[in-house]
């Protein structure tokens, strides 16, 4: 059970950084490589053929065309990081991986939404296997436990 | 195997048989729902905890609630399609559907995109079954050789 | 007369102070809770169910359900307040807020208006009571009052 | 108990009608002018002086300045229904009549929303009037109504 | 010979102070006020029918009211400066300015364009008075003198 | 007393025709001439220099540098036109006619908008020509009964 | 001398045309293919190191990978031509073909803009072949000589 | 073999130093200039009749009329790269820049791409001139490289 996260430059880190985190939170595998689309496209090819990962995580910026090029190599699910851009601040990336031609999909998740799209690969796996289900129905009760907490803390309930 | 596609309004069917279009050609079984989440919030959540699906594909335009909120009551992978819509052309519903906040993902796909959502739910479904993965890898090479004939159709390849 | 202001998000207090600061200002009650349509869906039901205000602010970002959601638990009227993402500035949440279908309306100010979201309020509830009202013209009478200020204030009104 | 409907121009009736209709539905009354905020803005400031509605209206397309300058010269609620133009699809009207600037709010609509904004008015009126408030639970009822029976018509639950 | 310049706030005093800049430039006399279309409807007409002004300026950010809202009160020529605001970085106020209705035109300048405002403005009377006319001819060639200079600037140039 | 109408392609007749048949309504003089900034540039230059109109309309489409280009040969007011166009429905050219650089100004008018650019121009020459502002005077007043009858008109003022 | 097209979709038939017309009109030999990044990758890094083409042009829409993908593969010039699609007329495809990374540029040109994605080419084979440059000299003189025709055309140039 | 490279204003100088840094790793000659096509233009147009350049490099913000400017005044090939803007963070610039009318193409890079437009620039030359070519040839393997180094850098490749 593994996940391979691509990102597409070194510059992506942060928001890989977030995947790498949350899927270390549910004990999935995974492996994290910088391999371009556009730059090193042979390399990327090699490095899909090789891997046997279950499920793709590709991040990237711009026009982000790494998350689709992933997606023609495979046929396990590939879910796409767009990355916040200076000029388009991420619109770019989004609708570069977002609006894939009929046949082959990307999972789109938000604009840096590294943890999420560890999340949603976590769940994609736990299609298969039931702890890693288990470890999402975990966490989602901590999460709203979180949020109550938030609610209970002092001089957020205000009440006249 | 089976997925849920739910629609937030009838009007978006032509959108979802282009999923169930698809899931027939891979033998994926699936059931189709019309269901609000803003105008029956209840039987929607109702639907959700009865549902023994293990793909949730959500259908939906405009504000396009309905993915993220199918999503926060499952942990199995959600696929949301964005609708076309009058004012926005669908930026709006994938906009609504691609960013969702940190905790809950959910996979988006192109607007309009009803065939790739179906895609992606086999692809996922892919991870767990080998013969959708094997479907898949069938539907991949015929989808090859479809763009090939398609350049050895008369008239396209003019050569002067 | 009172109003229920919620929050998806804890970060999202900062535009909700503005709405209570200005509801105290009118001299009606409100209670702030942070809940959230993703990660707490249950309690939010329950929050409404269990609320007796007579309006409702919702205050959200990104993909922004909360308020639609809101607004499918109750007949009460219901403000939407985007707030400003990183990705979209506010586009995101603006039109997932504004762009609810037919039959679920959510009444949305600006991005990150919470002072005129509780001031949408106190016109709501100016409709029923009578001393509401009053200070809402009262309110609009030193509005305009410092506008004049601010024209007669020194360096502004350069004459040549 | 009244509404005053206002059009910027009669080319906006269509989508003035959808809130005739759905007033007359729960039986509030309402008044419908056409009163422009650019071409006849004495005429405008006289109409609402001379009105004695509880709620207001107003529909407005391109720059729509109409709904923010109907809330200028009055404090009662005041809900703005953006129309769809030619070159912007209705995101001009949108952001000009939601980003209205701290003081003067109006309740925005979807772009086209008629009948949502009629449904927003009645909310606004059943804070005040118990039988508009009834009214509106049984809409609500009727609704989820019409949902269910969407679903359970032929050729919409295919299933496999 | 006069310009009168309009605030809508005076938050948006730097943008109408490089307006007044190059009025002194041109040696236009020119008299800056705030004032709200929203907030003070009333002093806004009264200072419009009370000027001697043959052309005016407006200023204003977000929803953007000012200028159409002044044109509509005179047939003199009104100019809009859209104003930088933090949702919409302007295209808010843009929209909202150049979007007018057919009948009552305001002439829009760049988001933040104070300066060429004044210019604009200059312009307008130049087409009556041969001495700003004069001096907008004067403009221009320092103006090309600048250009050409920054070119020769050290640094700049470099030639391999 | 005259204004030269300039087209940077044929295509734009129609918004252009708009124009000329409000500066007729007007008694303005006007000529109107195809010239394109891109494929006729040096006519272009000879056709502004040998031109003694006092107010220039630029009416264009796409990346539309008319306007501009226009506006850099002449210190007499230029009025933008941007024209619709497939793919960006004016948004291309509303930006880049509207965003010009400080120190040439252009009066930018709304998408398709022509009459209003004539109207424009009509007040531009109306702070110079006693008629013409007349004239504009008189339009208002009809324009205000215009808006008058429409609601007088049946059908449109139901009242319950 | 050679051109290659490249189609990511037999349905960018009608944009790769107006390319093919325009090559013709000036000599300049291509090849038409269609091979899609996404569905025939492996058949698209074989189309581009069997050919000879100097100049390669990428006709896509959507996602539009196809034109990066090109030029990660070719040292020589790859023009990106964006086709316009339902959902976003064309942005998602301009802003992925522009938008390409630091190291590996794509020659951007308009929405649908096949014959100026030819027009490039032959200005780039000009700058190599002398008989191309002479031609491209021809072309320009001819669609000044056009466009002055439409100037003359009988209707358009009123003049009162 | 040469390229001029010309900004709009001097404030551009940033993104036009990026192409002198890469067009000199090149081996390629350039020249720099500063010249408005709306302050300077007729010494734009002589700078263009007397540069023997083979490929124009135009930088530009905003309305960014230089590009197509340029483009009007040569066959040579013209490459435009759109600046980044305070209003629309360059969109407006690259709308201004790609979208132009059929007869007089301009190259569009990315926003701030002045690197690349220095490698198209190159590439353009390398159809001519082997030297080049063959430098574009190292320039791909050494960008390989550097990816593939980014990759083994401690820190990133993190596995569980």
């Amino acid at each position: 059970m593994s996940v391979l996260i691509i990102l597409g430059s070194k510059t992506d880190i942060e928001v890989a950084a977030k995947a790498c985190d949350t899927l270390e939170e549910f004990g999935v595998q995974y492996e994290l490589r910088v391999c371009s689309a556009h730059r090193t496209p042979r390399a990327l090819v090699k490095l899909i053929e090789g891997s046997n990962a279950e499920v793709f995580i590709a991040v990237a910026g711009m026009a982000a065309a790494l998350p689709g090029v992933v997606a023609a190599e495979t046929t396990c699910p590939v879910i796409g990081v767009p990355v916040h851009s200076n000029a388009f601040s991420g619109l770019d990336a989004l609708l570069s991986i977002a609006q894939m031609p009929p046949g082959v999909p990307v999972a789109t998740v938000a604009v840096g939404g590294g943890a999420n799209a560890a999340l949603l690969a976590a769940q994609v796996l736990g299609v298969k296997y039931p702890d890693v289900r288990a470890a999402l129905t975990e966490y989602r009760l901590e999460q709203a436990h979180k949020v109550e907490e938030a609610h209970r803390a002092a001089g957020l309930s205000r009440l006249i």
